[in-house]
């Protein structure tokens, strides 16, 4: 990862995608490979010991590996190399036994998926929690509602919160599908288990099951649609973070001041400032895990029976998507952790426009009297006025603006509450359907 | 679409993403929101029979919406206008009731999306079953699996064929997943239903029955997880689509010559040319697939209650992943349609390397007799030298040239059919598999 | 284009990538290779005159070509055989005499690119001379600079806007550039001119000249260097409208109302609402913009002499580039037409937060007392206690809660006018820089 | 960068983006900037030396930065901290005076850009040295061409090459001019250079010449447009890389076998494999730099005078497109370097249909006596019907099977060499353009 890595990414991510976890990842399965083929009867009982017991990361550069996999185009020919002299004698000689370089690299790529999209899970489900928080407590604090970054109606914070919520666990859902279905990967040169003859059905689902791994119905060295449905979950997950992020963001602005992030950031030069840092953050996680995701994407038409690129591409795509998609929900969640909501703020930018917010509500009020279109027209023109003669359109309405009003009944119309009936029922919707999906108590 | 549109999308394709049908889908859902106001006690039960008759699409031209819409940013407010005229009377005044543009434009997205994605799937299952054809009939045929586009070792065309199957299979289940899942939007001006009153939440239930949508728990304005993972599906789909493509691609070269497209593509001033015509389109159309769902993907941090640019994005590239997904399978198809499978050239390609392909075979061969490593030196160096002489290695190893392997024992380990034992096994696997998961039997 | 493609787009660009347009592009073409190889002597002289009569694009049907070029897997074979029958005689046998499907398509392609291309420069300088005017209208104008959306320093509006015009302004003249160098096509089968004999060289020279467009040293049939440059160009000039568009959004808030468009959009169903609709636009064009954009980079490793999926996926894709980087400065030219600015709002914005605002240049009064770190540490502190009491920093400052500062002193630091020295030179370095660069004139 | 990153970037591009090249560019600004400051006269003289001489990297530690500037959302504010606690005394309160954070980075950013940059630029110039070489020896070195990967008409190895050549050529030469005018960013806190007063610009002027920089007009801390085109750049020249790797691997096939790379790569099980696996690592970098460049180019509508989130993404994008960028060239020059290429299997395999890639000649060669539709016509039929009988088009033409023909007309437009009178011409025409533009010497 990047020179800053730190600055997006929590220690035990990076961690995760690091080379010594793929390290240990294509080891992990060097070792499960014998374990099997010794179970299956497709090596001597005897050589899977050494085997295993040689699979030990220490033993291993990675700088090393890579730079001596040039020559191949990869660096399990060089660990394979490496390995087989680390466990000497008979043994050596059923290392990596009828298994490619793809099967080993795939199989750690799946590895290292898994430890990674565990962590961006348990992430996505603290910043989902965050946000139903958020959604219960502020079920009816009511706030405007903005559409093209104006005034539109009033709405309740709560329910703004519901709304990341349902895009945050709906994300999270998809990524626990995805996570649960990762297959290892074993075919021989050319996903045929051809050098284990009868024996190869065997040996995959028992090297899988080693594993704890999905056992695939094919090896799938070129039908990649697994790794691109990997990397679009991560992508979409990675997005509903960044919606977090970009609300608060904007929420935060100095005029606006409706929420500020707990720990908000510093300046080299400013004292005064608070920046949305972890939001601001969660955004940048998010357009890098989409870049990376979208390499594996259009990874998907690999030549026969290995690509000559496309799957080489993958190794870093892979990383990084895992990476930032976990990065941009851990900011999000951070983004939330401690977040100072200013109910009062969000009242007074709510009455900021004088009423105008209510203009709807005053034109459906309206409607049944003048008809709909009329009734817009009327609303439109007497915020105008208002607004030209620096008046409110609440009391403009109640001063009789409005005809065919009574200013009880413009006054009632005009009551943001009123517009909010549904808002708590909708926020209840979202908080029950999160406590009954699968990951939803995360 | 394209200016060649045509050349690459199916005219029903092309029909289902026009702008006719995004203008029908737009009168569906205004005709079925009116409808479930009346039923819900929201607008009166007599209003409701005059909207649904003047919901008819003859009667509006897209260019005019289109072009009266960008004042507003978008084509529902001057279809709102006309059609409240062409109501006319008291009903006129509850057109749109309680909606908002987007309620209506994300409802049409998703009534498009249906129906196009309908094809998609469709044409994908078509695709699927000739693969799974293929798969059956060249369970066995011999051919040179091709790593890194170089000659490996022998797999079988029914295993290449199955490989193919899985991953649009796999492709197609999830776009079938997520088609069931597809949402109508009603929500107001804001999400919040606030024009309904108490009503909201049965509205919103009669409104989805009404289409045949799924029920969201909330508006889902800019919650677009659902848009951004319809997109990823497409995109997915396309790309297992264009694998198909490519390999059919490679295979039809001139010096490989074991398939070529039933329909293969003339040329302006190449009277012998028989281009693989269908697969290069669906490598295109992949391409543009998936360059549209990135564009949703993208989308995904769409500003507070209604985004300003991510939303208004979406409808020509949500337009563009349906038909071009669409394109790419239904392309894919046709070049499978009728193909020609040439198992004498793909025996005779495998031979022509004269048994280097078998090179793998020979090496596990003498690995119990001189260890692996030093085996994959001995037939590397034999390998090296019978090129060099213009020998072949069959004929170099059943003459001697392996030391410590009887001739028999060489021309076994030389013969293609022992290395294919599993791929008989992983065929029948592919093709159960794709028997009994849902979608299967498309 | 899209369904609601008038809009994004001026009808002037829809009709500049319309079928219509490539129809007479390709014909164009067809017309000034047979001039051109009746002068350089290789058809007969009195076959060009026939050839060039027929070479009318009302004769012909894009989608009745797109539809019969589906086989060949282009339109220009289908276009050939008509275009033959439409000459007949023995003139018709040196239609496309030479040429290939590609030499016309592409240099079809360039002859859009070129029109199309024109409209987006036209309004880039359009938009760009609207960024001067505001830069020289507002050039002292004070306003908040925000980073990271948070009021940070003062700055002028004019500053803003000469940032908005150095960037359009280059992306602008970038694109002049590879404007200038739009090259026609012409190689035959393979890019040898080989069926022209010893005239091939002196054809493409003819050619190039006919069509005014630049001669290529080769053909450039896979090197799509030329397209990706354009792309890019595109996706640029798109992005550094986007800019414009997002910060006119960002000040046309409710709560900040500095700037509103002359023109705001109003919505189907809030009366009072006046939508940034312009700027929306430009967003959303910039995003289709820079999709298409990177189908045209990504496309550019093109197999042989000609590719097998990436040329096919251009020519939307250019059509796409073009259309909606010239429709992203169309609509962000729009957005500051009559763009309404509101200094007194902008100074009331910069003086709410009581001369937060100030505090870099207060720490900067300070630094000489007290060293530059104590000095931010003091300021941020008395920012803080101002803040909690409600209070505000200048009047904090000017009773003296910052030590070390005479309240005169404190006063000329809190002053926004004292930090503004340099914005007007650089606003002016902006202008200059504007009014003497190739393109800067239009 | 990637666990594997040694496998796809040379040692000197690894350095060039490492974390340590930035904490020195960094550094390198800040030294810059007290050096400028203190001869404008806008930091006391004496401040100058004690901070140069703190700027030493190996006193700083980039990832404890990075962590520690997660609270500020960047590395310079906690670099800012430990320099001033470095310098000490009355200097340490000139450090990063009237700069911010992003002045630092940016600065910092293009000098790893230059450097990186420089690296691409020499290896794209040994890639194009090795084009041109392969241009000049194989002139005339017939080989089949191929369109959608089926033989169309001869060409030569040596206009192949040429193709190549002007790709990389034209490509290079836009990084070189986009590389001379990377930007010194100074600003201060919002772009006005607030805190210099007065000599604001004249500190920029001496900082950027000190950097030896190009001067802007203005800070561009968002105007993002040079930093997209130098994504886009880097882009563009990646994927004329990926080009030259593309053909490689194709000419490579075992079928093909037409070039082979001078150390291809071996397999881990495969005994006999020679992976072209330089230009399948080339292809792999395209892939990765166009992706990251793509965040370049999707970041540039950046908010107000600093934004949240986009600029944060540029650190790593700008890394990974500058190391991918020059990760592809150098492996497409590895894949040219040593290059084996079979002259004689080039015309064998042209040979190999029997004069069916003659068949456009072959109708060139009827068409003044049957018009050219009716020739085509006659080759096609006798193509198909030679195909069928098992023989060969030549044997068929010269044994009269295309009437109208003598066999000396026959045979003479059936010589590839015929057709190839214009390559060698075009090959000449793209050396002569390589001696004598900018850049092409080198």
């Amino acid at each position: 990862m990047s020179a800053f890595g730190p600055l997006f990414l929590p220690d035990a991510m990076r961690e995760a995608v690091s080379g010594r976890a793929w390290l240990a990842a294509m080891l992990a399965a060097e070792r499960a490979l014998a374990n099997a083929e010794a179970i299956a009867g497709a090596i001597p009982a005897h050589a899977a010991g050494p085997i295993a017991d040689a699979c030990r990361p220490e033993r291993f550069d990675v700088d090393r590996l890579a730079e001596q996999g040039r020559g191949a185009g990869n660096p399990v020919e060089p660990l394979v190399r490496e390995l087989t002299a680390a466990v000497g004698g008979e043994a050596a000689g059923y290392v990596h036994w009828g298994a490619t370089s793809q099967d080993i690299l795939d199989t750690a790529a799946m590895l290292v998926a898994r430890r990674a999209s565990g962590l961006a899970v348990e992430w996505a489900g603290a910043l989902a929690d965050r946000c139903a928080g958020l959604a219960r407590e502020h079920r009816m604090t009511p706030m405007a509602a903005r559409t093209l970054l104006q005034h539109a109606v009033p709405t309740t914070f709560g329910l703004k919160a519901a709304g990341w919520l349902a895009g945050v666990a709906e994300a999270r859902e998809r990524l626990v599908a995805v996570r649960a279905g990762l297959r290892a990967q074993l075919g021989g040169a050319a996903g045929t288990l051809g050098a284990l003859g009868d024996r190869g059905p065997a040996v995959l689902g028992l090297y899988a099951r080693e594993l704890e791994l999905a056992e695939p119905a094919l090896p799938w060295h070129t039908n990649r649609v697994g790794v691109a449905e990997l990397g679009s979950a991560l992508a979409v997950l990675a997005g509903a973070a960044a919606k977090v992020g970009r609300d608060v963001v904007l929420l935060s602005q100095t005029e606006v001041a409706e929420v500020a992030e707990g720990a908000g950031g510093g300046s080299s030069t400013m004292p005064h400032k608070r920046n949305p840092t972890a939001s601001t953050l969660a955004i940048a996680c998010a357009v890098q895990a989409q870049a990376q995701a979208g390499v594996l994407v259009r990874g998907l038409d690999q030549e026969h029976e290995r690509a000559a690129g496309p799957w080489h591409a993958e190794w870093e795509a892979l990383s990084g998507a895992l990476a930032y998609a976990g990065g941009a929900v851990h900011a999000a969640g951070r983004a939330l952790d401690g977040l100072r909501v200013d109910a009062a703020r969000m009242r007074a930018n709510l009455d900021a426009t004088g009423g105008l917010v209510m203009a709807e509500s005053l034109a459906f009020a309206l409607a049944p009297v003048h008809g709909r279109g009329e009734a817009q027209r009327i609303v439109a023109e007497a915020a105008r006025e208002a607004a030209e003669a620096g008046r409110n359109l609440r009391e403009a309405a109640e001063s009789g603006a409005v005809p065919g009003l009574s200013s009880g009944a413009a006054r009632a119309a005009l009551d943001p509450a009123a517009n909010l009936k549904a808002a708590g029922a909708l926020v209840d919707r979202a908080l029950e359907r999160y406590a009954t999906r699968p990951g939803g108590s995360a």
